[in-house]
């Protein structure tokens, strides 16, 4: 993954919702407003406070996490689609 | 319960208006904007602050809660349903 | 009452307006936006500062106190009738 | 005067505008937007900031001032009408 | 004048567009969002910050401003109309 | 100029968009959206913070700067037309 | 370039969807919302905390960037059309 994200952004590639994940999180399709699945690819440096310290972000690569329908921006980068959102749109992190 | 919600989100389980809790609290469903009532099932680290002070919640796994009707997000999780929200969404903790 | 409010919320039992209170408030039912009055029954830890400080609230239980129309959320306790609502709600306290 | 307003409010009681009050206001009825005067009958302990110093307020009973047309929340109290506001709705205070 | 603004609000006594003022500002009545200017004559003690501090205001009784076409209230004082506006609605101050 | 801009206002005096400039600056009359461009020519005593320190600006009389179509407002000075805005509404200035 | 973009604005131009980048950015044209990608060509000093600090920004001149399909505005500089954004329109910077 060649783009560094900006601040608290991070890229996530979606994880299909058909595929069983270990975590066990089944989200069928018809729910309008589901939340969606995926994992993160990329993270960046940490959200800036307003007089300039900057906090790291509380999720890694390779987390597998769940966030909002509406989350994030599509991005596509060498043929693969990602999103790219910021963290306070990630709802929770699935424990191994 | 294997997700972590983030920050100062809390993963509620609905309980069933009908059923008359210890704390008595019977919530007739004919009334529109009636507050919800659920168990706690999972609570994040804690709010973040400006300067990035992480403060703990006020509510702890299997503490009962009365919330807004219209607080959270629906998530299912191994086949059961959740409410994942922010802390401030929670009106009030039932003492046994 | 075995609800605690969370926070800076309190809750508060609604004083029929007929009655005419100690402090002789009388609201006559006619008026449409006329502010509410009700006796405090239960009251929150206190407003939780942007870095973590928490402010007592600067009412108690026992208060007779006077609100806004609109203001709080209706829920019901072992049968009764209650509001819970936010300090900053309450526009003045009836002293003794 | 037995309501205690609460943080930085305070209790107006309207002055007729026809009176020629001492300051010599004379607020002819036809200005659809005119400020309007009153007599400040009871004052709150102050304004609260984020970390909760109280600032005491600049107005105290007995102040004739100036308000905007739509200021405050209009309230009866044994009888009489008064309006209820934040000490920030007051424009001016009449200097005897 | 007997009318102390409160905080950060000033009084201004219009100066009418037609005659040209020392400082050469002469203002067509056509231009509708023309900007309006007027002389100061009542200042407040100055803004209060967040946490109390006062901070004394930077126009004076005297100056010639110019402020914004809906800037302030109408108010009238033994006769006189008047504007109340906040510091911050004023744009300059003519240099004599 | 004998206009003092207020904190963080600035004057501008329009340069008009044919004559090309020694930045070499052509802004065809057609784009709809197009930024503006002018020279500066009176600056206020800098933006005043939250607790009253007093930043000074980062552009001077002389200055020639580009800004929003629809940045400040319309004013008229001994026959002159200028506006006067806030430095915020500067994108940019023209080095020499 | 001769501009010099104000606090933490950027100057940014754009680089055609069509050719290939080195970082095998392919972004087809046929996307409504799809992000687009640029060259930084010059940055403003950086933003300017509430109490007048300046925070160095995190791209500088010659990255590749990715922004919002709506930030910033146009300007044309010398013939040369470029984009005028904040930092914060920033989503991500291309690694070589």
């Amino acid at each position: 993954m060649n783009l560094r994200p900006m601040q608290d952004r991070i890229i996530v590639k979606r994880l299909e919702e058909e595929t069983k994940t270990a975590g066990g999180i089944l989200i069928p399709d018809t729910a309008k407003e589901k939340p969606q699945q995926g994992e993160v690819v990329a993270v960046g440096k940490g959200k800036v406070t307003e007089d300039g310290k900057v906090l790291p972000l509380d999720v890694k690569v390779g987390d597998k996490v769940l966030f909002g329908k509406y989350a994030g921006t599509e991005i596509k980068l060498e043929g693969q689609d990602y999103l790219i959102m910021r963290e306070d749109d990630i709802l929770g992190v699935l424990e191994k």
